[in-house]
């Protein structure tokens, strides 16, 4: 997506560790507007697959996911990090590595919200090495229900997780994917 | 909000603990269509006040403050839980007690995204005993930005956050005012 592209490369800042900070748009300030497009271009993306919902997972993957959502016009449902005292019952229950934070969490989603049935489409801000998405998918598995496909905003390519999960056969559609970063350069994969 | 005061009473589940749970629309799943209705009946509320931007708190406040901002058209900026390590420079950061988890939080927002000129709505999913939208309203004092108002979803009347902060001046525009819930009802001011 061209237009992410170029805001990318007109707000992001790239930091130590190997982070590409977009707080200006994507995961602190939302530019609301643009990120209603983002979700545009993910239904495009996905125009031939039947999707029934989508799952992400907090916090950040909230936003872009309900643009996708309306645009959809499907319920989203977020993944939540560890279980706390507002859910009851019974949840799909998988252990995510965090190389951010160095440390392990638990992702929860309630089994009244997925179900054999459901046609998913997993959503979220980065996919980076792919941890996260993989422990979403897990949680697919535990429900019997099907993955239509993986949609980000950004991929950071050089970090392999998109790949990995092409390489085992899994629809992935990143809105713009970072081949490698500097101080001062952003190099986009080409399309 | 009728609609949503039906919805809750459809969907709801009471607790124990003065828990109401609604993760079928509004904080696990989200029923994205209906919340676009609830960012326009916020719109219609404050179509009187001038609002540059819209303020709110991860996690379960970015549904909503979005579908407000997409109504609106101005950016949201969602307040972190922790300062974690993809946020850089200065920060705007407060103190919250949760009575949830019985401990205290930061709350910080960086001070690239709010200044002076800000005219600030804030929104929450929920307003119980208020102390996270206090803690939003500290922030942006900090900021030296302008409260317009604050609106939520859900507030738990009988907890009396959202009373404190009308009786201090501030305009709180609840689409849903709970007075009272037991396990087989909930009851709502009437408006």
């Amino acid at each position: 997506m061209k237009a992410l592209e170029d805001k990318i490369r007109a707000e992001g800042t790239v930091l130590p560790g190997n982070i590409l900070k977009v707080g200006s748009f994507l995961n602190h300030q939302l530019d609301v507007v643009f990120m209603m497009e983002m979700g545009k271009e993910i239904k495009r993306l996905f125009s031939d697959e039947k999707i029934t919902k989508i799952l992400t997972i907090e916090t950040s993957g909230i936003a872009i996911a309900m643009a996708a959502g309306v645009a959809l016009e499907v319920p989203v449902v977020f993944a939540k990090k560890n279980r706390t005292s507002n859910l009851s019952g019974d949840f799909y229950t998988t252990q995510v590595h965090s190389y951010t934070h160095g440390t392990d969490y638990d992702v929860v989603v309630s089994r009244e919200l997925l179900n054999e049935n459901d046609h998913i489409l997993i959503i979220d801000d980065f996919i980076a090495n792919g941890k996260a998405i993989e422990g979403l998918i897990r949680l697919l598995g535990q429900a019997g229900a099907t993955l239509a496909g993986v949609s980000c905003a950004i991929e950071k390519g050089f970090q392999n997780g998109g790949d990995r999960l092409r390489e085992s056969g899994i629809r992935v559609e990143s809105l713009a994917i970072v081949e490698s970063m500097s101080d001062t350069e952003v190099s986009f994969r080409k399309g």
